[in-house]
């Protein structure tokens, strides 16, 4: 018997009351309780997500709410700006492409940001792009951008369009003073929430937009989930049971507070960066996101050995790396239901696993950092 | 407090099984315990839907995978034939149409099936589509269509796709025997499952076509699910509780039996119809379909009052109808979980309402009606 401890970026943990909602028997959608549901869900996200924007709830992943965004803003032949730095930002411009977009491919390297006044430059490059494509917390990196700044450059210039998917619930992201058009973000990370729902906050001028192109849509034609806000409701049938988990979740993030939730992520990334770094381990991320931590492997380390033996023996489950860092890496969540003994048992775990790898570590010494982390906190 | 009792043609009841599978805690679905769980279950769905074919799994509503179907077989200004009688059909034609399809509409009544030969004629008509789009079972009507009569007139003509979003698992469905190229179906429905998934199932015909042309989908790319199926995984996150409880679902169908549950389904919609017309109340199909039963009110009834009232009494919760239908019918299940008890009380609040709301109704005919056809074929 192995306990598990599920530390991935995404999914992640649920909570108790979320997983009890789950298995209350289905009832009918189109009913006055579903609708007051409804209601209290829009209300949570719109704290969670800081704005008063329109949220549109989607049954599908966050690809699914990214595809939405972007062919319900710009029209083929259109163009776009796309901040490429990692997997997820690979996937605006994979899903610009598709749909005949023109792409201008801003690229930096895996594990770096974007500047805010080389966003300025491109738009001054480029004042026909309708939207600039941004990333709050890039997964696969475990790089954090720096939102507001980026919304700054893009202001009155093009509409911001950022994948929150990971990020939003856990880092910092004010919506509407940082003057996010659309805003993408998934049930299964920060909202613990299983996967199977994604949500978009649209702003009054991406609306515009949206009101003034066509698009090769249906499933995802934003214009009918603005329709059925009105009951509130949803166009297509949505999945009943996650609707009812998120209420419960999104409950517990109000009780705790959206800026407390994010402070006590900011600790916990903090802690877990010291704790790898007393380790002799190296991070991916030039700005790191407080969503997660991205940490390269030591050389000569297998890198799906070394994750599938920490999942045997402690039933740890980290992510690995993807693209170009596969097998090089490892991530590690800090969002959602996480607290401060999770993340010292996952760096206890680590540490054991190295040593059991012939790594020369000395046993304990990230743990007492990342211990340190925490107990400065704590006084603080 | 009022006992519940869903009888909506979907959402459905979810046996208890699946509702325990559904709180379990979330674990990640990269891995080999996830990836067997999906062998299984596209197992399952292949004795459901009586195919050999891929089957793709897909987090969305079966709206979305009706999208997935149209816009991955026919090109912008290709032509499809849609045979229109209800609004799940009319869906097919408004997707196809907002995808630039040039669209063949046959439109016959709402409450009538269509014919084969007519079909056929239409295709002599129309040498160069692409796609028939059919319904097995008209959910806004109650229609049943001969699906084996329609694949035998488009077999080497073109390629046959049929919604059996809320007909397949319930009405029998030869997939191959028949001729379906591409078979679309929704979890909320026969399979028992809550709402959140959708499953298309694609012949080898249907690939060809599928790999000839270029499509506007990203999330709704065909060709990733394939690649996926080699693992077996899916492109994007999955909904994981709801693989699970469709797990569990499918088990319960197969523990009966796919035949006897169509027989099952058969005789319910028998006792159902025979029930209604011993109330003097009129079928609005004239081919009816096997999982639902959809029935006119008397004249001067007022429906939508009707059905708040017979579910706030008894608990039993009816759909009304849609679209030119609205206000003028109530539609019955038998689809799922549902047994012979269930339908006979369903048609006694049913009598006791309209005795209630002043129609003149011999109260216990209906039942009495109905239990006659299960008592006979018990006997059977």
């Amino acid at each position: 018997m192995v306990k598990q401890r599920l530390m991935t970026p995404g999914p992640t943990e649920v909570p108790e009351p979320s997983l009890q909602a789950l298995s209350r028997q289905v009832a009918h959608h189109r009913t006055p309780e579903f609708r007051r549901l409804m209601a209290e869900v829009l209300e949570g996200l719109k704290c969670v997500f800081q704005t008063a924007n329109d949220i549109l709830v989607l049954t599908s992943s966050g690809t699914g709410a990214m595809e939405a965004a972007v062919v319900n803003l710009v029209p083929r032949g259109g163009k776009a700006i796309v901040l490429e730095s990692g997997k997820f930002a690979e996937r605006w411009r994979e899903i610009a492409e598709r749909f005949g977009i023109q792409v201008v491919r801003h690229q930096v390297p895996w594990g770096q940001p974007f500047q805010a006044d080389e966003v300025a430059r491109l738009l001054e490059d480029h004042p026909d792009a309708v939207a600039v494509f941004a990333t709050l917390q890039e997964t696969s990196t475990g790089v954090g951008h720096d939102i507001q700044a980026i919304g700054r450059a893009v202001a009155g210039k093009a509409l911001l369009v950022v994948d929150g998917i990971s990020g939003v619930g856990v880092m910092e992201c004010r919506t509407d003073a940082w003057g996010i058009d659309v805003l993408v973000v998934g049930a299964q990370k920060a909202l613990m929430t299983p996967p199977g729902l994604a949500f978009l906050a649209v702003s009054p001028a991406a609306w515009k937009q949206i009101e003034s192109i066509s698009r090769p849509a249906f499933y995802f034609d934003l214009l009918a989930y603005r329709k059925a806000l009105s009951v509130p409701e949803t166009p297509y049938t949505p999945s009943i049971p996650l609707v009812k988990a998120l209420a419960e979740s999104l409950r517990l993030i109000r009780a705790e507070g959206i800026e407390a939730v994010w402070a006590r992520a900011r600790m916990l990334a903090s802690a877990t960066r010291v704790g790898v770094e007393a380790m002799g381990l190296r991070l991916v991320a030039q700005r790191p996101a407080e969503g997660m931590t991205a940490v390269y492997f030591p050389e000569g380390i297998d890198g799906k050995a070394f994750l599938d033996r920490l999942h045997q023996r402690f039933g740890v489950k980290l992510a690995g790396g993807q693209g170009p860092l596969k097998g090089r890496i490892f991530r590690i969540a800090h969002m959602g239901l996480l607290d401060e003994l999770d993340i010292i048992s996952t760096l206890a775990g680590i540490e054991l696993v190295l040593a059991e790898f012939g790594q020369p570590i000395t046993l304990g010494a990230g743990v007492a950092a990342a211990s340190r982390v925490i107990a400065e906190t704590g006084k603080a």
